[in-house]
């Protein structure tokens, strides 16, 4: 088969060579509808663009980093495969960089991109608080674009990408206690991360119209192995609650594995509401009540916007700060528990 | 706090600071007891190394390119996150692609980490028959050394880590006719890809002894759509087999949600066995039966063989191709059917 070129896609559709090579490259003067069906077309026949067309003979290395905490986790994975999605049309390579929530390896990975001359930076940082000066650097020392997802660290101005924490819980708990739930324990994802201080106080707000006990609420550091405990450390409390939010997906499937584990049977046992869907809250038995976050549409915004600094770099424009709604999904992990109203 | 340096870390072991270099830099010439230590000691006392320090100024990129068909799978995600944990240490940085089990996307990614000037690549290839040519050419022409992991290109002539496919086939179809099933479905993964050809034709090692119909196997093209949609052919089928052997784990995700849609009951109604393990195999009602990969294991072997050989590069060694054991975990997805012999 003969090798397919820039000049064959440019004579289907009837444009010039310099048009299908602005299309494929990212550059403006193409609408994004021709851009759209170039992309495709060029994909189709197998033209395979050569980099140095793509900038890096102008010395650049079209390559974003991308932090994570960790990519075993499905949400996480998720969302680095759509960025990768989106980024991959435009030539742009991920350096992906898994940090385990430890802001010290977070701060070695920082450093490494910058030496790796990378054009941006997409970031769930390990902690509110933490690395914020190397952030503030990289922004505007380095003059590299840095959007932040799912997390963003307090006093770095930066764009971002997150779902509405508050709100969330707010939908998990009023569903609880329209159910009658009143005694409401929490498994909350690590403190210090946003997420976690996030959700964690999303359900303190609610301190006054429910029962809620220093023991019910346990920091599940956002892994399956630490959602198991403190499920088990919730149900051996002396009084147990009688539903339970736990703040993450990974959470959940330790909870579940443990439930499972010493027959406690949900809900009739206990109630259960997630922070996230997953795959596990389909298939238990009973599937599980949550709010869903878009992984996808999380990983495409935060890549859209990263894209749009690279192009823009010398352009100064507000910061996108971008809060997305979730989703309420009910299943029947919750049981009703009738009140003396109920009988009246 | 004092900013960590070679020297205290060398101070604290009593050996020189070039030792210590050494150590952290990958170089021969530290036992790898030593090695373990400096690292650990590193990490603890927040050490961060200078990229410049470990080659960038000798030319060297540092990066490692790895090619998956899809970070969504957790297979895939297990292995990368593995890989990027082996790696991350010796100041290696990975590029990931994504080839969505699309050749020509993978002969572009391919171009693009030359152009990236990658100092080797871990792949997952996409068929067995395609991109012969340009793997062969990277490693002999570019000397760029490339080391395959799940699967491999026939003709390629590279280190590989793979596991056992055919006897993972072998114990799942054995433990099924051992429980009295003859009549048998396999929905295997996609035709072409490595593991799709080992696990069809291990299967039909058995077509003498085990009741196979061409209905009975289809191509569930290594995704959980394609699993949902095999299981329902399957099932309509005229007549139906009395066990499916499903060949890998997001088919296994389609299965159980179609299972679990139609209240069609495991093991009553159809038995199940799976070809690698994942999540949902525990939590599902019944747990599903299975023979384990080890996605950890196959990261850090094929990261080690890469590293050995980008530390070696001039030195021809023999081929390291390593075929892992897989691991058979017995759950309640199985029923056992009696034949005449048992009531005799």
């Amino acid at each position: 088969m003969k090798k397919a070129t820039l000049k064959d896609i440019a004579e289907y559709f009837g444009v010039s060579i310099s048009t299908v090579s602005r299309a494929l490259s990212g550059k403006p003067g193409v609408s994004s509808e021709l851009r759209e069906k170039i992309l495709e077309k060029a994909r189709e026949i197998g033209y395979t663009p050569n980099l140095m067309a793509l900038g890096l003979k102008k010395g650049n290395t079209r390559t974003v980093g991308v932090l994570i905490p960790e990519l075993s986790a499905n949400f996480f994975a998720d969302i680095v495969s759509s960025i990768e999605k989106s980024l991959f049309h435009l030539g742009y390579r991920l350096i992906l960089c898994s940090t385990d929530d430890d802001p010290v390896k977070e701060r070695e990975h920082l450093q490494l991109l910058l030496d790796q001359k990378v054009e941006g930076i997409l970031s769930a940082p390990v902690n509110v608080k933490e690395n914020k000066d190397i952030y503030n650097s990289i922004i505007n020392h380095f003059k590299i674009p840095v959007v932040f997802f799912d997390r963003l660290v307090e006093g770095v101005d930066s764009d971002f990408v997150i779902s509405d924490n508050r709100e969330g819980m707010e939908i998990l708990v009023n569903y609880l206690v329209k159910h009658g739930h009143k005694k409401i324990g929490l498994i909350h994802p690590l403190r210090g991360s946003f997420t976690g201080e996030e959700r964690l106080k999303g359900f303190l707000l609610f301190k006054d119209s429910i029962e809620i006990r220093e023991e019910w609420i346990r920091d599940g550091r956002s892994s399956e192995q630490g959602g198991y405990e403190s499920f088990l450390r919730i149900m051996t409390s002396q009084e147990r609650p009688t539903a339970i939010v736990i703040g993450n997906n990974l959470m959940t499937l330790g909870v579940l594995k443990a439930a499972k584990e010493l027959n406690i049977k949900i809900p009739e046992d206990i109630s259960l509401v997630s922070f996230d869907d997953a795959y596990w809250n389909e298939i238990f038995d009973p599937p599980i009540t949550c709010v869903r976050q878009d992984p996808q549409q999380i990983g495409l915004i935060a890549a859209t916007i990263l894209l749009d600094r690279m192009k823009n770099r010398k352009k100064p424009s507000p910061r996108m700060q971008v809060v997305l709604k979730v989703k309420f999904v009910e299943r029947s992990s919750v049981r009703t528990i009738k009140t003396l109203k109920d009988f009246s």
